[in-house]
């Protein structure tokens, strides 16, 4: 399967900053889930109906590399693909850029475990896998 | 009814911050949150269990006055009491300061009303009420 | 002086939610800063230049008045004006909407005191009075 | 050299739950944040004092590994120590727990470069880093 690599913007808001003058690190997670958000919905799958059917995509890891800071009224690119989908587990991959100028900010990666709607593991929804490989994407004009 | 004040303590955390090097206009919301929590607690009724038994709480309003900032590592103080308590309203009064000079940095309320799980108005539950006034609270040592 | 209604756009963020599986009520001051730096950008004075100059927009009051829930992946309409523009003082007003089904959520305000960077009261710049006012302004296509 | 464990306390907000029920994961970020904060505290020199000083302590590299959910209203213990100190990089390494069952909830690490006000890589200040290891701790009553 292959994933193709899709691209959310975003303006940085003030509520985001902190007193270092910079964007503060734990955004960038929530920058992340707006990337994954983002891939799933152009994919033609999107994260609320998953949980509408009965689904959850528990985080079990994240890992974010920090390379240059984010400041306010910067518009970022999330760059999101996914790295690796097994049948119970999906591992989503970032990569966050300045857009105006070009520079990566930030390299990350988050890995979910599928589980119902009382935390059991489960497997991912087949029509979900279906949709997130690029066989299946039609990139949106 | 009488309703004694009750107060909550906390330190500002770096996250709550913003460029402007004092702590950011909405967190002072949370905080507001954290002194009702607080109340309700002491008074013998966490709002936790209230949730617990079907019941919801939700903002109608809000207001909230700032007088001085908060900066990073400030030991915070907030001071909550109950304004005005009606059969589905509730309304909590918030006196916010920075504890170690006794400077007065914000004051708010927030009104809410009582809705079952699916958001239909409610009662507030009559053993709730009668926890929240003062004949009821022994101050903890 | 009049003032146009500028409006900005934005989708519910999964972080934005709470357990009552609604916005939590302080993100609404967050999509309020959001409308009111939107308003300055389309008038032609950002409010990162604005700081850039030594000047800073101290929230000293907020209101919010909540209508009807937002929820995770809703496309949230925020219709932001000035109310009030005086030498050293201003005051936004938000109306915040669900922008597929045009309900209201919210209503709100936020009043600013001009400060300079030492937080010293000031008055606003000359150049971004002007700004902020309609015969100025030149809708986008 | 030798580093301690320290705990930092903590109650789950609800403004840091989700609508999946749980804390949102972003959040446990600022757990770590207040868990090195307090580690310094306790050591002799707070992070508060070190930017006072002139230095950051800017994050180049976090990891979490999420085991089990925090919920509203918990309590939650993190004990922090630190697992690498160099010449101008510092790493913390966190347990995150439920303090009332006991159970581990997450575990991480962040890794940190000592830069300058202007964000130039520099020394940690020998102060700061006398204070950092067990040989100068003495445990608070």
């Amino acid at each position: 399967m292959e994933f193709p690599v899709i691209s959310t913007y975003l303006r940085v808001r003030y509520a985001e900053t902190d007193q270092m003058g910079v964007v503060y690190y734990a955004n960038y997670l929530v920058w992340f889930e707006m990337g994954r958000a983002e891939y799933c919905r152009q994919m033609g799958f999107s994260y609320a109906s998953l949980e509408t059917d009965g689904f959850r995509l528990m985080v079990a890891d994240v890992h974010c590399r920090y390379k240059a800071p984010a400041r306010y009224d910067d518009t970022i690119r999330v760059d999101t693909t996914i790295r690796d989908l097994k049948k119970k587990t999906l591992t989503f991959d970032y990569n966050i850029f300045n857009d105006a100028s070009g520079q990566l900010l930030a390299r990350g990666l988050t890995k979910h475990v599928c589980t119902d709607r009382e935390g059991n593991l489960t497997r991912l929804p087949d029509a979900f896998v279906r949709c997130m490989a690029t066989s299946h994407h039609r990139p949106q004009p």
